[in-house]
């Protein structure tokens, strides 16, 4: 049987994520249920959007991934099944897939609209446990995708994740995400960059920080509260400092813009 | 074999919760075991009965639920296995399942006597992996309840659910359980009110606030930060706010008191 | 097949446990996963030190337990495996396992050098799913210890967990570790105290205060925020107050000295 995941901003105080989880239990006894992250800060898709991003290809074909992070419950906004790099997402359509499927390209999203897959009774509040929840219980014991309801083609995405090239020197790119330990990921990828970060002559500019050392690894040779980059376990260059806060070094907020300046780009960012 | 779930105000932070799986582990090789939370104010046995009346119907027959919030761990208070709804409920006798008996009426307890469903040594200050754990890992065996020790009647309950009746127009009732996102969680049931909250003459009062909006679902047409009612995932009427907290729009205070006035109130709240 | 456990100070609002636990998924489908905690402080290697002392003898044998709170991630340290007390510790060797290994004195320890066993790319900055999470994998598969690279003789230990003995009356002791409760767990055990403690003439001195009460139980006839001392769920001797915080009363910080004087204390320390 497929493992299921959940993603949430429902934090770990109250009985939202037990009742998802007994939910599906009941539905489909045995399931191996895993616990991304239900510490989302309220209503934050973008973080939603990155965490996801950054742990699906962790798991096995066929998994399913519930992610709930959903300002918009008890609205008319649609909730979906998007199939995609041979796994199941399954949650509110308001771009928190998008990532993943700009990324992959090839996907199939369909609209949740055959309700004898939903819970007996749904409350205005807690679609998590009364419509997705029981969804991803019936996608996983082998319902086919479209019996959930039709295809659509116009599944909400998110802004690109993909940096803007200025010119042959300079490329716009952005913090998507910054971590417990307070490092800086940006959306930077080794293919936007011309030659290997180990030789780089190029500075990455965030606030009023120039950086201009990049490495290969942590923590050799680097002094305690010196910012460099690297490539983290995303797959981005991240702006960390050893054993410190690179955000609070360089009072960084997510979202905010890098430039990165002086390396010959690649030609297709 | 019956899932078993954990409630506690242990925390995450330390080693508590791993040890209790652990031990039931040891005993009863792979069952499946389903946090609720275990970020239950520390001693706060109110919050837990709320949180364990909000889920355990969403469990299948035969859950066990461990829920240890206990102040009087290492004195004289007693512990219990209550059968109710099917289900089975182990902890410490201080009220924490005093409102899911008060709803089901039907329910049986007794009092762990029986030490031979203990562990081998029992620390003053660590019941929940000494006590509760063993004697549910029994009990998921299939040890018969009336082997854990003698049926009770005087299990230890809290005070009612039920709000109070002032006159035809008029209901003191309270504020249960404030959550993640500031939704103020009533004791007021769709029983309590005689005609529909779309459209109920009615208004909640709390602190200096008036609350005269009454909806059936959450987002749409409501400006963010609008204080507004609605029957939540748990069965109860809840004051909300759009994306923001309604609790801190209030100053509310989780346990006082929340005026229904003006609606035509059912005759037996 | 034997359960995994996780220690981290990963926390839990970024991806990383779900990245460990879909990583240990995809190679051993259906493998027990357990949280032990993955609050640890940043890099407070002690602090898991403790928790994982306090936890591992309530895992079944053949438990492997992976420990991952790394400074040094990246860097020339070690990866280990330590089979101990017929259970495996997987992590970097930074002094996590040195506690268990001085109580259990038999143990041996390779060093992780066989890449076969690791993941297909490892990442500067994600050892934990990158090397220990696979390596877990490949243990649980039933790979031998020795397989996964050569003995060693020298793995790193922390200062030890033995209290001093500065005269007949007198043992220079610390706070170990400081729990949610606020408890103030120390180094003394009951092999360090020649009479049981509840007839024990002695007292503790932490800062400017002085403990003289000793109790076997928690809760009885003692007033809210009184301090005394019981031995803990962890076998350790533990500054407590009921339904407060005795670290709060005290001012103590985890690893500062405590005085026991006035006992006669054990010959042997």
């Amino acid at each position: 049987m497929p493992i299921i995941t959940l993603l949430t901003d429902f934090g770990s105080q109250d009985y939202f994520v037990g009742a998802m989880k007994g939910t599906i239990l009941s539905l489909r006894a045995g399931i191996v249920i895993v616990d991304i992250t239900h510490e989302i800060p309220p209503h934050d898709i973008q973080a939603a959007a990155f965490n996801l991003l950054a742990v699906y290809k962790d798991f096995p074909a066929g998994t399913i991934h519930i992610t709930v992070v959903d300002p918009g419950v008890g609205s008319s906004r649609r909730g979906v099944i998007v199939e995609c790099a041979g796994q199941f997402f399954v949650g509110p359509d308001n771009g928190v897939f998008g990532w993943i499927c700009e990324r992959e390209q090839d996907f199939l999203a369909v609209n949740l609209t055959n309700e004898k897959f939903f819970g007996d009774s749904i409350s205005p509040t807690f679609h998590g446990r009364d419509i997705f929840a029981p969804v991803a219980a019936a996608l996983a014991g082998g319902s086919p995708l479209r019996e959930f309801g039709p295809v659509i083609e116009d599944l909400v995405r998110l802004d690109s994740l993909k940096p803007a090239k200025l010119d042959d020197h300079t490329m716009a790119a952005c913090i998507l995400y910054i971590d417990r330990f307070g490092n800086c990921i940006t959306n930077l990828t080794r293919d936007h960059l011309a030659i290997s970060p180990g030789v780089m002559p190029a500075k990455l500019i965030v606030n009023d920080h120039e950086i201009s050392s990049f490495r290969e690894f942590f923590a050799d040779g680097v002094a305690e509260g010196e910012l460099f980059c690297l490539f983290g376990s995303a797959g981005f260059l991240e702006i960390v400092a050893r054993n410190s806060s690179a955000a609070g070094i360089l009072g960084a907020q997510r979202g905010q813009a890098v430039i990165l300046r002086g390396a010959r780009v690649s030609r297709s960012p």
